[in-house]
């Protein structure tokens, strides 16, 4: 029957499957699962579809679902939660979980409190490898992972952490710390969230203890949930930077009008900085009356240099994102910078140099000393803003980072923004120096 | 004593460590580490500093570092290792270990079957949860992770899987058959590696099974890889979004040379896609010489239409590679991010009118009819612009994606150069439209 197949489906696709239908057909389809699975399948509902759902569920449907899920779904889903439900869903949990619930909202958003669950496995060092192994059967139904096995001492400070295996290959007879070599990796409650994705990450874990700053152990987190903050910050990096506001959410789950309100700011913005081009240009203004021909490179030129400094933004961005390279080493990407602009620009000068003066060449079919002259000016102009390019998109992320701001700001158009005006006087200050008295 | 200390601290650290130094202490420091710990520790190092170990290591050292790594491991190897050195390594490893690198090479490059381990633990169905145990026990040490469990048939078929603690909640005299649902999710070993990131992270798995084409299970991949490459394949993401090739090593491990050969292809080609910005700029060459002014605002005009094409791509780039939207909604994201461009593009209009008027009237003095006229140009050509960004930007990914390429070759350079034409053929068509016996 449907019910059997939907309950032996992972939730994952049950849920991708209710996502297709409408409330009312969603809601029928949802009452057929099992109380867990029906949980399980909630968690991975998008947060439209799961208010939906909610505001059909009865009393007791809610409480019920409320109980089968973990606490740190709890914590995300108060998180999600419009400000008009909040009391109803608070007061549908059991008096213990919204406790829990309440303690772990009080750890800073994006914390590794918000992300950790209480749920995991601890024993004592003292305890025999048969007396561990008892209290994982009696207690592993009731935690997110026993893959991972927390030693703690008699004050619940975290001592040690071993891996399932190494208790199942041991002696049943040997005591826990037989097995203990008292290092461990741990995180802090309050660390950012995303200090546990590179911990989990570079430590090759699929759960991590997280401790309170007395040292006592509260909670773990576990890989699952860490590879969808990847996701998630990944996502906010690339939104930064393409010059604009992150998402509260998915693509699919905003609104237009939310979206126009995350892109406005930054348009607006930029094309307000815009203006120094306008003012730049509006400075040359007899310059081009004297010579229209060189206002006809103008975008070409600044594009170029844009260009040259989104890469370098974004190669720097990633690196600092990925801890590849530190915030000390700006003077190493700098040197590094500086030289590959150099050798960029004078790549692009001689592109440039040939590609205008064959442009000229088959438009007006004479190369002119103008046509010459210009193209040299081009030329010149392109090894000047791919080199700016490159040091103001490599150098700002150190800066907004220094300022306390993320390096992802740093985005294509703003970096194209501030080249562009650079662009247009160096270009002209060439042109002017270049030109004088032949065409102007 | 150092030794000791080397030896308690976790691989990916000593790791570290010995990347701070030069080869001569780097590797009399690798020397103090136990042979499991040098290989893990090798594992770990970039892949400049492995290969500078390595010209140093003993025919005897090259061995024990290659017997003690997992088999993924070795094929990682493999794959970095410049080609004078391949028959060196090769060589040195035992025939067996040798046959089952050379097996696995054979899958495609960036494949699920060049990453996976075939160290795992594998059961019948009719034995007892006991005898599993027994086994576990015994091959426990040899495998990458006993987290989750295989069941196989006779034929080596996957049949299903299920994880540890099911096994240890169960009661030991019960048959693995009692355990199963006979559902179970797997990769095949000729999937894109890129599948495996999104399996995982779906189903929230710590490690998946591999299947060949009959359904024969080959392997496991684990979730600490497939961290690894969602890093990457994020980090390529975002440089080919940047307008560059993507890099084959870190930031900090490309030399400079790599570095401008990865970049100039795209400089250089939008550099001439630039060609027709000027050549759009040429067909309004005597309105420019009638009317410098309307010069002036092109950077404003063109970078705009950019920005907002840097954008939408962006958006929709990243919606893609989450799979939160697929390739055939095309016609609904066309729809949104037309109202969306709309909207932008209606809110650009007013801001660029009022901030053109109050630019020329501090530059002049005077709100004149010519500048009101202008002001409106700027107006209307931002609706333009902005909403053909939009478009240009949300609609390529797919057309490329359709093409066979990545969507994230969309750069936010390649939208912005096609803006820069069509920008400044919309602006100087609705100036001529305007200003037509006013100013020209
Ligand atoms: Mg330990
Ligand atoms: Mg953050
Ligand atoms: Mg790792
Ligand atoms: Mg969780
Ligand atoms: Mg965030
Ligand atoms: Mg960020
Ligand atoms: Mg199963
Ligand atoms: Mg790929
Ligand atoms: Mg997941
Ligand atoms: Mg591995
Ligand atoms: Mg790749
Ligand atoms: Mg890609
Ligand atoms: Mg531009």
């Amino acid at each position: 029957a449907l019910k059997d197949i939907l309950n032996d489906v992972p939730a994952v696709d049950v849920a991708e499957l209710l996502e297709e239908f409408d409330a009312e057909i969603s809601i029928v389809i949802f009452r057929l699962l099992k109380k867990q699975k029906a949980a399980d399948v909630f968690t991975y509902l998008s947060s439209g579809k799961g208010l939906e759902l909610m505001n059909m569920f009865t009393a007791q449907q809610l409480s019920e679902v409320m109980s089968n899920l973990e606490p740190d779904e709890r914590v995300a889903l108060m998180e999600e939660l419009p400000g008009h439900l909040t009391q109803r869903v608070m007061n549908s949990m059991k008096a213990d979980d919204r406790k829990l619930v309440q303690q772990l909202l009080g750890y800073p958003d994006e914390s590794v409190g918000r992300l950790m669950t209480p749920r995991y496995v601890k024993v004592k060092k003292h305890w025999t490898i048969q007396k561990a192994m008892e209290h994982i059967r009696n207690f592993g139904h009731s935690v997110e992972t026993v893959n991972v096995i927390y030693v703690v001492d008699a004050n619940e400070h975290l001592i040690d952490d071993l891996r399932l295996n190494q208790l199942i290959l041991a002696d049943t007879e040997a005591r826990i710390e037989t097995l203990m070599d008292e290092s461990f990796e741990a995180l802090s409650a309050f660390d950012d969230q995303e200090d546990a994705v590179k911990m989990l990450s570079k430590y090759d874990r699929v759960a991590m203890p997280v401790v309170d700053s007395d040292g006592i152990l509260v909670g773990i987190v576990t890989v699952d949930d860490v590879i969808d903050v990847a996701e998630e910050e990944t996502t906010e990096d690339m939104q930064l930077m393409a010059g604009m506001d992150a998402l509260d959410n998915y693509y699919s789950q905003t609104t237009i009008f939310e979206m126009v309100k995350k892109r406005i700011g930054w348009l607006a913005f930029l094309f307000i900085g815009q203006l120094f081009t306008t003012t730049a240009m509006g400075a040359y203004e007899s310059v081009i009356a004297n010579a229209v021909i060189l206002s006809l490179f103008v975008p070409m030129i600044i594009s170029t240099g844009g260009n040259s400094g989104s890469q370098a933004a974004t190669l720097i961005i990633r690196a600092i994102s990925t801890d590849d390279i530190d915030m000390n080493e700006w003077l190493k990407v700098l040197g590094r910078e500086l030289l590959s602009g150099l050798m960029l620009g004078g790549i692009m000068a001689i592109i440039g140099f040939f590609v205008i003066l064959s442009w000229g060449y088959f438009a007006s079919d004479a190369a002119t000393q103008e046509l010459v002259l210009t193209a040299l000016v081009v030329g010149l102009s392109l090894i000047g803003v791919v080199l700016w390019g490159n040091l103001s998109g490599s150098m700002l992320p150190f800066v907004l980072s220094k300022m306390g701001l993320d390096p992802a700001v740093t985005s294509a158009p703003f970096v194209s923004t501030l080249s562009d005006v650079t662009g247009i006087i160096i270009y002209f200050s060439i042109a002017i120096a270049l030109l004088e008295g032949v065409v102007l």
